[in-house]
């Protein structure tokens, strides 16, 4: 097995439970049945409640990874007569400019740097849109966005807000209602814990009034939507993830709810910071998500270097960009089943390769 | 757990090997590194070599469940132009004429019956195809085609030749090369016997030659190419799956080799035919496939009592049909962990019902 004794500090997959490991030993059951149907519909209601959706908003559960989600979200919500704000602060913000591109949706590319869009309403590009889209948590960087500010700027100008959550549910507040969001994309191997497979999409119920005919199977909400009716999805699922989502959302219940674990994601990620102060390394963004702390070196060291050296000698895996950024940036995850005695593993090393390596 | 302790027959999922179940349990790795890229390389080798794969051909990983790996290699390979011949003998003939339809790719809805055409020649309307497509076993009434036959029609007319090899890879034989066969779709929760979520596209040069340009990013077979090159995929894959699919191909080699599966699955599916004869139960085709045998009552019995008696009062699960089939037919899979003392848990539990029930 690779990397089976490595400790681990990757934006997905993350360090899993014990508790989820053990369901994915298990036989996958048959699940054309109403025991499996009820597994659906816990997974439903545990989502719901974790995003403190409107009354009557729907999830659709895609055997898939991230992409997909983002990509399927345009492909039902918007045609060729909308207008879309993309939110571009790096690589997946750039991912859904190029989604927009290939289904033919009109769109501003926003190049955003250096901000969290509290002030959008001033910095968005004076045009009338229909939509706008963002990845709250732009991972490739590990910059967030206020998604308060970017709901009141969607509901005052009554556009449909479309959230991609992916690296920021269970780390990081998302509130549905109070933030005016129509649409949320969440994937398994993030917050949540699982194994990579299992992408989400919640719709309120503005978001589902906007669903149209598609040309796609795979990706035909409308089919999702008829099939979840009855607790099931229009294609085999990922049922071995299902079965672990509704045992990690029963965890995160047991552990105190959401604002539990996002408090505990929160003490984490300040934990690791306060710790690292006296290192040559400085935070890359002063709009940090819980879920992830991003580092540029300060003394001139590559981050990549950094990288290698802590996989080699320390057997720790954090995270390097690629392109330009390789040198400048790695990127440390608190995602998942972490604790500080694990978080120490890093920090210690941190310390002793900065000690090895004075220059 | 649900299911936990029952006995399944179920055509996927299917029974797993502890082995393989094991892996499962693991933490999921980091896999954008080059020990993940070797996990890729050594799964796309193993699938080549088991479908006997001309020199040059490339395995596509879709984290997906099988109808993305039918919809998409529609997608990827045929156009506006193509003229498709989809043979239709059940659900999944259908849903490849439904592809067909929604991606205006005009073909012609081939329907058969009782044939597993080996005179494909003579039967098929006569017209002009670019494309033949087909579900080897077509597993929704349990009937195998003359994937042999179909090749050498291909062949001669110069056209190309998608089979659907879902529900019998590892089961029952598939050689590319001796069949002529272009294109491969598997999927990981049938005769592989892993978790579903991971379905692949085996492309042989020719289909390579077709691949265009696509308005899609998931399902874009290009992006697939170019980074499978250094053993990766555009976007997260299913790391957990394919692990095991790993795990699994060493497995098989192992235990024999692929011939050796084969010949396993054929005995227990003949073991299992063999002693039913008695029972008032009849085989719905002649043209059975190893990985499942589609039984009928005779005796005016519904088939839907048949199965929901066996999961109710013996903790089995075998698999109904829906529709106007679920009084006549219901299917039983050999696919998967299966040895002699597991398929006598069936055996027995039928000749049980049959002396409980008598009429």
């Amino acid at each position: 097995m690779i990397y089976k004794d490595y400790t681990i500090f990757t934006p997905g997959p993350v360090k899993m439970s014990e508790e989820i490991m053990a369901v994915g030993a298990m036989q996958t059951p048959y699940f054309r049945n109403c025991d499996f149907s009820e597994v659906t519909y816990a997974c439903e209601r545990g989502l719901l409640e974790m995003v403190n959706a409107p009354q009557g908003s729907k999830v659709i559960f895609l055997t898939a990874s991230g992409t997909a989600g983002m990509e399927s979200v345009v492909m039902n919500l918007l045609t060729k007569d909308d207008h879309a704000l993309v939110i571009n602060g790096g690589g997946f913000g750039g991912r859904f400019v190029q989604i927009c591109q290939t289904h033919d949706v009109p769109h501003a590319d926003f190049k955003v740097k250096n901000t969290n869009l509290t002030d959008i309403e001033a910095l968005a590009p004076n045009e009338a849109y229909s939509t706008l889209i963002v990845n709250a948590h732009e991972t490739s960087v590990g910059h967030m966005y206020n998604l308060d500010a970017m709901g009141m700027y969607a509901k005052k100008n009554k556009i449909l807000y479309i959230v991609d959550a992916i690296s920021m549910l269970v780390t990081d507040p998302l509130d549905m209602q109070d933030s005016n969001i129509d649409v949320v994309i969440a994937s398994s191997q993030k917050g949540l814990a699982l194994p990579p497979g299992l992408t989400m999409v919640i719709l309120a119920p503005t978001a589902l009034a906007k669903i149209q005919e598609i040309k796609s199977l795979y990706f035909n909400f409308k089919d999702y939507l008829s099939n979840g009716e009855r607790g099931q999805t229009p294609y085999t699922p990922a049922v071995t993830i299902m079965l672990q989502l509704e045992a990690r959302l029963e965890q995160i219940k047991r552990r105190g709810g959401i604002s539990q674990s996002i408090a505990s994601a929160k003490e984490i990620a300040t934990y690791f910071r306060d710790n690292i102060t006296k290192l040559p390394l400085k935070t890359y963004t002063p709009f940090m998500p819980n879920a992830m702390t991003t580092l540029s070196p300060t003394d001139g060291k590559s981050a990549m270097a950094i990288v290698n050296d802590l996989e080699k000698n320390y057997k720790i895996m954090v995270c390097p960009n690629g392109g330009a950024e390789c040198d400048i940036i790695f990127r440390v995850s608190h995602m998942g089943e972490m604790d500080k005695a694990y978080t120490d593993i890093l920090i210690d090393a941190l310390h002793d390769y900065y000690k090895i390596n004075r220059d």
